[in-house]
Order: C-alpha cells, then structure tokens, then sequence
C-alpha cells in the first residue's frame, strides 16, 4: 500500500492523510444518504434540510483533498504506484462529492413529497439506498485495502440496483396510468430512484479506480457496442 | 499558455497534443449530440445505432488522453501552471467523456421513442441540445485560449438549459394528465431533456475547471445552503 511503503515519513504521513480524508468523506455521504431516505420516508422537511445545509461540508473537504493532491503531485512528484494512488484519489474524492450532490437532490425532493399525501409506502428505495450504500463502503474499502476482488463485487450490486430502479419505474407507471393525480408524485419518485442509481455508478467507478491503482489497467469501459443488440 | 512555454522542446509538443486530444474529443461529442437529437427528430434508428457503436471511439480516446496526462506527472513532473494544465485536462478529459455517455443515453431513447407514434413535433429538446452543444464549444475555447470571461458566459447558459429543462418537464406533464397513453413516451422524452441538462452541468464542469487553471482557485462549489432557501 502506497503509505505503507513510506511509513516514517513525513510522505507516507501525508498520503495516509489522504486517505483518511477519504474513509471521512466517504462515511458522510453515506450519512448524507442513510438521512435523505429517512427524511423521505418519515416525510422529515428539517432532516432533509439539514441534508441540504451539510452538503457544504461535503464540498469543502473535497476541495481540502483535492489540494492535496494536487499539493503532493507538485512537492513530492511522485510516481509509478504512488502516482495512481493520487490520481484515483483526486477520482474518487469526485465521484464522493458527487454522491454527496445526489443526496441533496434525494432530500430536495423529499421536501416536495412531504407536501402531498403519500401514493404507497416505500419499499424498494429505501432497498436501493441501502445497496447503494453497501456499495460506497466496499468500494471503499477496496481502496483502502487494495482489494480487487471487493471492486468486482460492486459491479455485481450495481445490477441490482439497475433491476430495482427497472422495477420501481415500471410499477410507478402503473400508478401514473390509473391515476392521472398521482403523476406528479410518481414523477418525483422516479427521479429518486434515478439519483440512487446515479449513487450506485458512483460506486463503480470508485471500484474501477481501485483496479486502475492496483493492476494499472484503466477498465471503465465496457466492450463497444453492447447497448446495440 | 503552458505548452507555448515550451514551444520547441518535446515537452512542450506532449502538452500540445494533450490539448488537441481534447479538442477532438470535443469535436466527437458534439458531433454525438448533434447526431443523437436528429436521429430523434428524424425516427433514424440507425443513426442512432451509429451514435451508441461509435461512443466506443470516444471511450478510446478517453483512455489515451488520460493515460498521456498520466505519464507526463510521472515523467516531467510538472509543476505550478504546467501541473494545473495537466490536472485540468485529465478532468475535463473525464466531462468529455460523460457527454459522449449522454449522447449515447439519448440515442437509446430516440431508438425506443421510433417504435411509437410521436406525441408532437420536437421543438424545446433541439433547442437545448443546441445551446448545450454552444456550451461544450466555449467551454473548449475557454480552455485552448485560457479565457475566464468565456468560462462566465457557459454558467449563464446553463440558466437557459435549466430553465428549457423546466418548460419541458411541465409541458409533458400536462400531456400525461390529458391522456394516460401518453405517459410512458412524455417519460421517455423527460429522460432525454435531462441528459441534455447533465451535458450543460458537465460544460460548466469544464468551465469550472478553466477558472482553476487560470487563477489556481477551485470555484466548482456554489455557497453553502443556497438551495434551502
């Protein structure tokens, strides 16, 4: 692990730094998300707004890391394995502020919601959430501990988050379809589970960062033209 | 400019060609849009087709350029200006990238919506994938010519995008009240206008990025709890 390998220094101190800035702003998105979907479903407007105020922490300390790196890549020019730990990091801490965004849209919408009356309870989005948060945390902890075989595991959640949002898409349309009232809400829930999804890719490309910093290799793309069939 | 600084060393030609790379890229995400939306207005299931095969190229380059950022931190170890070039190419690299997604995301749904007969003539969605394709060029020309003003003039834009974003989502919406048949296609067609938005958030990405290159501050984030008002 590329701290490791300078364990008494003040480098190795630094790049540890870096990523325990990480693991930090990892837990609040995940805390940013866990609050979002409860907000939704306990119809709470002040935890939702709460969600929407702390999301300029979460901005500030992905700049603080992004100078960081950025500070270390000018001081220290390092390279071959610790150059890809720096810039996976500069990619993850993006893909973590990003999340931190989605959780704001979550909570935003959970404030328009809580002002009309519920069209069913939540079942599979407060599923997806969790999943999607299960899949921040493995893919962070394939980070931490340089764990390819975790980042596979990510990509293989991602597919359930993928059904899911399938699912949720086609039995709200059932609702629309019934009930020309409850169109709008359904619209809004839609989106939500749009943003969770968009959390969950997050996530893969955390883990496809982490195959780049272990192996070299940059896999983010899937084979050309699988979509057409 | 950093690569003028370096006008006849082998270095300076390596910043060159990072810079071109991603004027070409810019170039093959632009063309994707423009491509994507007339295949929409159109009903031209293989252009479209042609657009999802040809994202493929532009994952490529994607994966070039980055790895030709990468090897100049490794190899040059640039520092202050040369270091926030490099930076800022590898991010704007990654917005390029995400457009060219969009692109491709727009392009399966132009393929869906051929299968039914369309709701109405398609005016607001080229409208937008036309200012947001404006946005992508001066983004671009902010960066090749280090132009903070022009940076400026892709933020107001996204104003028009967003907005454009709203008349449309309210302008289905009243077609799905009217007629439940409609429902499922006014959906479709929402889920294209907002990859058109998300094309507009990635131009002011590189906007963004454009600011730190050239003043070396970090301006991605808007103030704290603006959205709570």
């Amino acid at each position: 692990m590329a701290e490791k390998r300078h364990t008494s220094t003040h480098y190795g101190k630094e790049l540890r730094n870096i990523k325990e800035g990480l693991i930090y702003l990892g837990a609040m998105v995940e805390k940013a998300i866990e609050c979002a979907i409860r907000a939704l479903v306990n119809r709470d407007t002040e935890l939702a707004r709460k969600v929407i105020c702390d999301d300029g922490e979460i901005d500030q300390l992905d700049v603080k890391i992004e100078e960081k790196c950025i500070r270390i890549l000018a001081l220290r020019q390092p390279a071959a394995r610790d150059l890809r730990f720096i810039t996976t990091a500069i990619k993850i801490n993006g893909h973590l502020e990003r999340i931190g965004d989605m959780a704001v849209n979550i909570a935003e919408k959970a404030i328009i919601l809580s002002e009309e009356p519920p069209i069913k309870p939540y079942i599979d989005i407060p599923r997806m959430a969790e999943v999607a948060r299960g899949m921040i945390k493995e893919s962070l902890d394939a980070f931490v501990h340089e764990k390819t075989s975790l980042a596979q595991k990510v990509r293989s959640d991602d597919e359930i988050i993928d059904n899911l949002n399938e699912q949720v898409f086609r039995e709200l349309l059932t609702y629309m379809m019934e009930d020309p009232r409850k169109i709008h809400r359904a619209l809004i829930i839609m989106q939500i589970s749009k943003s969770l999804e968009r959390i969950s890719d997050h996530a893969v490309g955390i883990a496809d960062m982490v195959v780049y910093m272990v192996t070299g290799k940059i896999v983010r793309h899937a084979p050309v033209c699988k979509n057409v069939e």
